[in-house]
């Protein structure tokens, strides 16, 4: 990975990124941190652990002398997917852990906040900034699922109980298509700047000529698609996704609840009444190209995305690509733990790219490779059309 | 339900066992209060909650003057399966609640307490004291399933926190056995006190000759017959009993866990050594039954139990019957939402008669049924044999 | 078991009843014999092949001298729950089995017919003609299984075929109950004819006064249950029955068929437009149970039922007793394989008393215990009211 | 899709293709058609039909004059996954139609095939001959799977028997690589002969250097794999892949068998010992994968295999690529039913490239696009590795 690191501010990104994680959770309550609805949501109390863990496994056990774990438990706890660091709870058992408590944990973060600005005093080898560097970025990425989770755990209880954040969908205000001409295009990194291993080497692509929208799909023409019997029409759908609609009895974005005074949509900030001019938000892979197909247009490729993002306004809802998330030509997973972080996840799951409203800043770039799997859509996931 | 209730000594009694309720719960952190491991174990919230609940819907509600609800949410959240009160949530996404906090119950608990009070300095109609017994009665069980909800909660994270508390088994001393002689007896409850309608009324049964041990099964035994192969010889076991063990492949009560250095049992004050002199605990029917095939006896009948039980020193773990859980030949369920306290239950469930050290003091009676499912061993479980 | 077998006529016996057998499948193609369209449901072929290897495996491989098996594998596809026999294909993959053919299974029959009518050439000891005696009684019991098993595959195709058949419901006549007194009754298999072990020995119990009604209930009176909402009033079901009805959507008995013109049943002759003076038929227990419930009065329990039978006219359908199936007093298995037939199925099951218009002549009587888990419903099953 | 019909010899080419499936199926008894031991596989009755139907229903219902369909409930039956064209019965139930029996099935076939000759006597117009073109390579493709399924049934039963055929693999000779150099390729299918519509029309894509072996990976080679523990080593795995593995409790091909004397193979003529020369075959795309992974190579995209199958002995085994199979730049669905033919299973499959034993002579070529999810292994499946 390449990576751009000035000694002097690291330990101030480092605590400042440190803070930020903690700040989204500012206003929950502490009945709030460790719950898991559904297997594929977190507690709170986990991102926090695993974002810390990750810095004093990687990190300080490896790097610092004499480094004191500050509890051997924890690795158990807080190891989310790397097998190569040993036995963890399964998933979908991270909500029954009570203990450690999440005194317990804002005490880990501090502790591991502590060791590791104190062993940012000394100077640090490439090596050591450059997993540092992974820490930080793997931090972000836990703070937006944070956020996607604990909309996840708001927005399944009665109550609805709303998110102190800024964190609002506004409407896009940009018309008409930006074009692409036929040829061959350079994909991938090539700054000097920090990315993923997923979006090396730099390579060639040929893009056939094709036209993609300024503008997300709104709230408003969705809704259309949806009066228009869009989720009864076998014809829009992917085989895979028409069984996943009867299965889960799927029938509008999720947060959508259909009142007698019409659509509801729960957001960070509790339960409004849905707003037409607002993208939509919230849709799985499968509603996203369904969508398309009943607008005669279809999705991008991530390659066309990305060769049209130097003209697009992007960044409020991830964008849903027609590309499968696959090796580039020379991609070769690192060695060990680190190895694990993409390439095992390069089957089943589609590309997003782009960032959502929940994206920390600085955090993606145009190149950037975002996956999940197709029936997924508790993250910010949007829809930008291309034909 | 006969009831007896000596007015001056009303209020004191439901404010005693309102604390006690909250005495249980002491030393848990605020942590421990929501999760939910398994959909037959509720959050420890919940079932302060829920009691609560218990006296604001049948009492309150029903019979004070302009009482008002602490909260309409509440209900939703706290009602477990009277379907004749309305809708719930699902009882398996109790754990997901993280609202109500746990502070919110506290004061929920504490409004109904005042109210409650307040209510009773009012001379009261036997119809409310009435109810109000099953509210005081409920109560109490739940106590009872807190134990078990919380030893299951902590019994089931690797750190295997204790609750502090006295609840400890002991050796059991008495040998031999107690015999009856064929015979008509009476079974049922039949002293003014109080009673569930399950064990009204008394009726008659003929019994045959048998012997019924005097004291539990040690672990000490239980361990012989884990040693010999009981749970490998299917000639043991109940065909449903055989089929349970493969997919949950049991082999030892529950929180045993065999290491190194032989068995461990997790209990209430944390993981211990196994004490072969303690009578065994946690084991489903389908194990009672088994262990008692291989020692060539069998489990006693409920009405068995009750005709020894006036010669029976018991009272530390619920003892499985062979007895269906299954009507007296005049029960009647009462109408409303009281009837689906016990009758509804009547099927696929087999009879535990004593009381544990889990048990509130005057809790049982030699005429209580306690029902669970042959495949529970969550509860204070244990077992008699007879001959 | 007690049994009594008068030596001439044994070997007539045993050829009428394998010939019997054959006789309910001769309007079957050779299609219908190998499909197993749920768990429960056996194919043909394997009823065929089963009732032919325990006598292979109880009586010839035992007991005749010389004896060569038909073919080793047979054993491993046509042992049903013998565990004490050995390994055997799983009961949910019979319908997987297209070897043997049918046609080689008919082979194995009259090999193992001429092997038996051979060794019965000879006098036998009472030993043997135990084992036969069981192995006939099985065979028995596989014919009326195989009624079951071959209406429920018809039944659930859409072409709805009929099996050529003269078993047919009638509408029962008889009006009002029969009365019994409170006190000591008889209970259980006293004359010397055969019976099970489940049936021994004689014993006492204690019954108070109840009336049982003289007719089964009529789809008639079914349907103005249905009519009135019973099943979506929960207050009639058990908590068990409430969740089984909601899990599986079921409105109706089995092979009922709501159509624009009124309700439709499948009956072994096609399907007909639903006949209001015949016995309901395929119903549950949770069904009887609930439709008890509605009339305001109960089902019997099997000892009622037993002291009751010798007034009433029986036999067109089992029916339902609010009675767990559970050991008499002096019940003990019987060792080996034998000893699998009966007492491990006692737990989870409801007793079954009478007969069917299915069941072979002669097979049942007073004493005989059926018993069926409560959510089955394709027995030919029916509910006989008691107050 | 481009269509290349001499009339001459039209009728004869549709008598030839359908002669072929039944003589495929020449050596199975009655019994061996009706069952479906998983959701997957279809009863070989089945295929007989569905093919049959399919000219039925899209050919002679829709051109021939007054044509009289053989029955309308063989609709219900054989329709496969069309929605467009009605209801149908779930695919996992297909096993459980005794009814239409095979005669029926097989009587089907010949009276559409007579109607289908007279019909072919005139002149028919391009439109026609194209979905008559569409039948036939549909009926050849059910040719390829009904083998599949043959050989599913029969590998899963205890006595293995064998299907009397010559479909034999053999050794490969070829050694070393084709190297294909970086640049603009032209992908897609350009004559003028049949193709289906995922594989038009002709574009460019650009490849990156590579070298692509010309022999399939053996039988010893991926025993090699196995015995260095491939199966254990998580850092070999896709995530779901790894999670597939323990699900599944997989460890070696499909209808490999662990004996004392060393893995034995289930193939068409029986079980045999492992013949290490052979190309492996009956993997998924996980293992394919994980294979790859641990010779430090990979997978070839579809597009690099395009590019060198002209210099590739090919055709034993299809073979896997690292394309998830997505549309190509121009494609669109068709309307109606036969749009449904492709487009809606492009999602969560895998491109498969080549032929295998089972494909019927000349219905595949280089731009044939083939695809599969990535857990499935009862298709003829092989490894060719890249670099």
């Amino acid at each position: 990975m390449k990576i751009l690191t000035s000694k002097p501010s690291i330990k101030n990104r480092f605590l400042e990124i440190r803070n930020k994680t903690e700040e989204i959770c500012s206003s929950l309550e502490v009945d709030d941190f460790s719950v898991q609805p559904v297997a594929f949501v977190s507690p709170p109390k986990w991102h926090l652990g695993h974002t810390t863990w990750f810095f004093e496994q990687f990190v300080l056990s490896e790097y610092k002398e004499n480094y004191e774990c500050f509890s051997e438990d924890f690795s158990y706890y807080f190891n989310s997917y790397y097998n190569n660091v040993g036995e963890r709870i399964l998933r979908m058992n991270r909500g029954n852990m009570t203990r450690p408590t999440i005194k317990d944990v804002f005490n880990y973060r501090a502790y591991v906040n502590n060791q590791l600005s104190d062993f940012l005093k000394e100077e640090q080898s490439k090596n050591v900034l450059e997993v540092l560097e992974i820490g930080l970025q793997h931090e972000q990425q836990h703070q937006e699922l944070l956020i996607y989770d604990i909309k996840y755990i708001f927005g399944h209880q009665p109550a609805f109980p709303a998110l102190k954040t800024d964190i609002n969908l506004k409407p896009e205000s940009e018309e008409g298509f930006v074009s692409i001409s036929e040829g061959v295009y350079k994909i991938g990194h090539s700054s000097n700047k920090f990315c993923f291993d997923n979006e090396l080497g730099v390579h060639k692509t040929y893009l056939h000529n094709c036209k993609i929208s300024k503008s997300l799909v709104t709230n408003g023409e969705y809704l259309q698609f949806i009066e228009d019997g869009g989720y009864q029409n076998f014809n829009l759908w992917h085989a895979d996704g028409w069984d996943w609609l009867q299965v889960n009895n799927v029938k509008a974005p999720l947060y959508w609840h259909k009142t007698s005074s019409g659509y509801k949509q729960y957001t960070l900030n509790g339960l409004k009444s849905l707003d037409k001019n607002l993208p939509v938000s919230h849709i799985s892979f499968y509603e996203a190209w369904a969508f398309a197909e009943w607008k005669d247009m279809r999705l991008p490729t991530e390659f066309e995305w990305e060769v049209a993002s130097k003209h697009l306004k992007y960044g409020q809802l991830w964008e849903w690509t027609n590309s499968a998330y696959l090796p580039y030509p020379k991609f070769k997973k690192a060695d060990g733990a680190i190895g694990e972080y993409n390439g095992k996840f390069m089957i089943n799951t589609m590309v997003m790219r782009g960032a959502s409203i929940a994206t920390p800043t600085n955090h993606s770039r145009p190149t950037y490779r975002n996956f999940f799997s197709p029936d997924t859509k508790w993250q910010f996931s949007g829809i930008r059309l291309a034909k």
